[in-house]
Parts: C-alpha cells; structure tokens; sequence
C-alpha cells in the first residue's frame, strides 16, 4: 500500500459545498468565499502522548482532530467550508486509517466541510489539519472586541475532560458511568459550531476554551485591553458531574474549571442589553450558556467567591512548553 | 520560554498584503481574495530523516518547508498571499528556532506572503505548513486541461537535488564546487512563482515537479486521459551539472533526470500554437524552460531515444511508504 493508495482508500470525499471550486488532485484545491464573506482559516497539530495516548479509539482520534479546528471557526462565527489533513505515519495500518478516516469523515460530513487536499508522509503519529469556513467580515467574532460592562458567558460545560485525563492516568477515582460521561468529552469533544454562527451580530468578542478559561479568556481580555471578574459560584455550577467532585480537594477544583483544557468550550462577551439574545442564540443551537462574570477596565482575572471577595488563584493555563 | 514566547519572538510578522483582513493573534485568520479571484490552497508537511537530516541549517529549512508550499502555488499559476506554519518541537532551541524563522520569512518577505498563524507544540520535529495564493478561477493551471498535441516543457534543470542527496549519503563523488552547487538546489529549492503566473492564459495543464517527472507528469497524463512522449536527449540536456556525471551509469541517470524528487520545478504543456508566449513567459519570469516531449493519445510515458525509438525505463516515482 503506497501514498497514493493511502489517500484512495481512506481519503477521498466526494462532498462538494458551494464554495470549492476544485477539491483534492491538483497542485492547489480552489476555495471562493460566498459574496460578501471573507475566509476564516485555522490549524492545529496534534502529536502522540501530547494530545492523545497510543491506544485511543483511531475513530474518536479522527474526530477530535477535526473538532479542535472546527472550535476555532465556531469561536469566530464561521460556517465551516473544508479542511485539509497532513498526516504523518509510522507506517500504514489499514485498521487504524479506516477508524480514523471514519471518524474524521463522519464530523465532516456532520458540517458539510470538505477535505479538499492534504499529505501523507512516513514519521512519527502527527496529524495537521488547516480548516476553512466563512463569515461576514463585519460579523466575525475577535478576541479584540470585549467591551467594559459586557457579560462574559461560557458554553457548555468546563473540566469534564480534564478530570478524564487525570482519572485515566489514576490521579482521581471515577466510577465507569462518570468516567465514560467525562473520556466522551475528553476523546469526542463537541465543536460549538452552531453557536458560534448564532452569536454573530450578538456577541462582542469570542475565543474557544482549549488551554483552559482563564488562559483563553486572557487572549480576549489582552486583545481588548481590558479584565475580569468572574463568579466561582458559576464557573463551578458548570461542570457535569459535580457530584464526584466532592472527594476532590480545592486545589484540583480550582484546576479542572479555570485551566482544564480540551473543553472547546465557547467564551464569549455580549453587553447586558443582548442577554435575551444570547439565550435565543443558546436555544436555537441547542447549547446551554452560563453567565459567569463582568468585562472590567482592570486589568486581570479575578475570581469572586459567594460574597464577592477575590479568591487566591492557583495554577496556570496549559502551556505545550511547560 | 514558553509557547506563547516562541511565537512572540520567532513567528511574528508584520508582512500584510492586501486579502489579509486579519493576521495572527485570533481563533482564525481571516483572508479575502481579491474581487474575481478564486483562492488557491496547499499543505505540505516536513519530517526529520524524511524530509532533511537532523544537521540541516535550520536557515535553510525554513526556506525550504516555505519554498515546498509555493512551489504548489506556483503549479496553479496563483500568486502567494499567506501562510500558516505548525511546529512540533522535541525543544525549545533559540539558535535553531532564530536561523529557522529567518529563514522562512525571507523567503515569505519575497514573495509578499503574510504568516497569519499556526501552532506550535511539544513533539518530535515536524512541520507543516498550509501556503493560501490567488489567481482567476477560469486561469488556474489544473492538471486535467492537457490536450493531444501540447507541447511538454519543464522549467529549469532536473536531478540536483537527487544527485546532493547521493553526493551526501556517499552513493557519488562530488568535488566542492559542484556539491555546493547541487546542495544549494536540495536545501534551497527556488519555487517557480513568477513562471507559474506568467503561464496564466498560456499553458493548459501544469504540476510541480516535486516527486520526479514521471511521477508528477503521470499526475496531469491521468487528470487529463492523455499519454507523453518525452525526448532524452533533452531531459538529459535539461540538468546543470551534467559535465560530472560522466562517471555515473546510465541507470542512475534515468533515474536522477526522470525519477530525481525535491526538483520544484514545473512540468506544464501547451499548444504549440503558444511556444513564442511560453518563451515570452520564461523570459519575463527569467526562468529557462526547454520543450521535452509532446501530448499523445496514447496512455503512458515513453521516452525517445536520438533515433525516436522507445528506451526502457527503470525506476519509479518516489513514494512515501514504498
């Protein structure tokens, strides 16, 4: 089985959304942006023992790779077009590339983003994917835009594959339901897709949680030359298995909400005036928001207890050089 | 030095060409091609041992991973706007990581294409980089536009870079001189951007030359249900240091001209109708290209010898996993 054939047999997709001009075989593939909209572009790398463990599932492995790049569209308020994958492979394991090629294919299809070319390449496990999508350009969500008095909002749910991570490597205790619960979010995570597109024109600025709250919101707050200040009473209240964490101590607690990591999880700020907005954006994409501070002209984090007193902070945002 | 640092030092770039509504620093960068243009995308990614050896200037191949990149941009006839660039790192190296972004942005500074983001993390030494061009939608060089009776040109010399590569792994001796001449082609491959564009209206089909000429011809012979006749004498007349290689047999001859990899140059065709503009085209792009064979209907390659008489052709294409 050769490079050719590889990418026969596992990666030949034959969606075709307005907007690609020429897919995969050539040079180039050819994109053009609906009138009016301009291309939203993003990469992740994901590398072995780094990102994920040598004996994932190869079909959540596919899915998550595209996942992790569909978030960073989703917190521009793109609509994901195609993608392309580089692939670099100790050899060429056609159980592997089948589940992979699987799951990848099956999100792809899920957002109708075709994969339009890549490369593949004999190496150590990376997978590179450069994901395209569209937004208006007025309507794109930046990380420059967080206004003073806005409300910051967070999608979903925070920590739950940070705990998966840590119950797989036996620092905690999960019972097999909790820990199935939490390894679905950490191995199969769920792009925040629509929402991204239903907060344009609702949202100031967004950014997605992948390094953790506090490290992402930071890139918005730095970007805006603004701060925070967040209540722990709803940062806490959103994690889905709070019930196992009280034999957790508050350090670990401090660590799984603000600097988890792998949660692609939208942040988002919006004036008080939106708030009915965001909720029609969190019903019509079927994505629950939590309301969990206030944009400030200090700057900094500050995380609130239930009297409105700073708490100490522990810990840091995941830093691949660490 | 963490993450964050490596790419506040190394991978800022101020470079911004009109089409680059938004630079690095977001969830996405944000790209617009020029009104009536159509935007041209390709991804290439670079192992160690695979790719270069552990001792390459890093100089070098930061022009080298970009020049890749934009050779495929220059296959399409598209004209560079920007780049992303993920980097996996077995370390932080300052002096590597200075030479290496030198390196690569100036040779992006060149072609005026803008790093509008990327990814960096912890693993063994990968790199890939996803190059965005532009070019009208209806003047891309696809590879299935040959036609019976086109003239096959390729650009500049074939086999330097093969023969760099035998010359460093010992295979054949080089003097100094020449050495650094053909590990100047293997280390800093010039990318045929300014050919590619001229060829815009003039050529119909084109691919780079990357893989070997058989190989990379094949591609646009399949895409277009075509066959070739190629003529040695001017394949073999084709390379810049042919007086050296007297000493090598005349397999390593086929397989160095027809099978070489790493040329980046273009093979393309064109009606013979347009051989003055194709030496127009070169002659604006001050890139030499020679006419080595004709478009038939009849599939496969056969290469002639000074007599037209079909010769055997040993070797193969370079493939990834064979």
């Amino acid at each position: 089985v050769g490079e050719f054939d590889v990418i026969r047999r596992y990666f030949q997709h034959p969606l075709r959304p307005a907007g690609v001009v020429l897919g995969n075989g050539d040079d180039c593939a050819l994109l053009t942006p609906a009138p009016g909209q301009t291309l939203a572009v993003s990469t992740d790398m994901l590398v072995e023992w780094r990102h994920f463990f040598p004996d994932v599932d190869p079909e959540a492995l596919g899915h998550k790779a595209l996942a992790v790049n569909l978030s960073d569209l989703a917190a521009m308020g793109a609509e994901p077009l195609a993608f392309t994958l580089a692939l670099s492979l100790p050899k060429v394991d056609e159980v592997w590339l089948e589940g992979f090629s699987t799951g990848l294919l099956a999100l792809a299809n899920l957002h109708g983003c075709a994969l339009v070319g890549g490369d593949t390449t004999a190496g150590p496990l990376n997978l590179c994917i450069t994901v395209f999508g569209q937004v208006p350009a007025t309507q794109a969500l930046r990380r420059s835009s967080a206004q003073v008095g806005d409300d910051i909002y967070v999608s979903g749910t925070l920590g739950d594959a940070r705990l998966a991570l840590e119950a797989l490597q036996g620092q905690v205790s999960l019972g097999a339901v909790d820990l199935a619960r939490v390894r679905q979010r950490l191995e199969r995570p769920t792009p925040r897709v629509a929402l991204g597109q239903a907060l344009r024109g609702v949202a100031h600025a967004a950014a997605d949680v992948s390094d953790g709250l506090t490290g992402d919101l930071a890139h918005i707050l730095n970007a805006s030359d603004v701060g925070a200040d967040l209540h722990w009473s709803k940062i806490s209240n959103s994690i889905a298995i709070s019930s196992v964490m009280k034999s957790v101590n508050d350090g670990f607690l401090f660590d799984f909400f603000l600097n988890g990591g792998d949660d692609y999880e939208l942040v988002f700020t919006a004036p008080p005036s939106a708030h009915w907005q965001v909720q029609q954006a969190a019903t019509q994409a079927q994505t629950p928001v939590t309301r969990i501070g206030t944009i400030c002209a200090k700057s900094g984090i500050r995380v609130l207890d239930h009297n409105g007193l700073p708490m100490a902070l522990p810990g840091r945002s995941f830093d691949h050089f660490a």
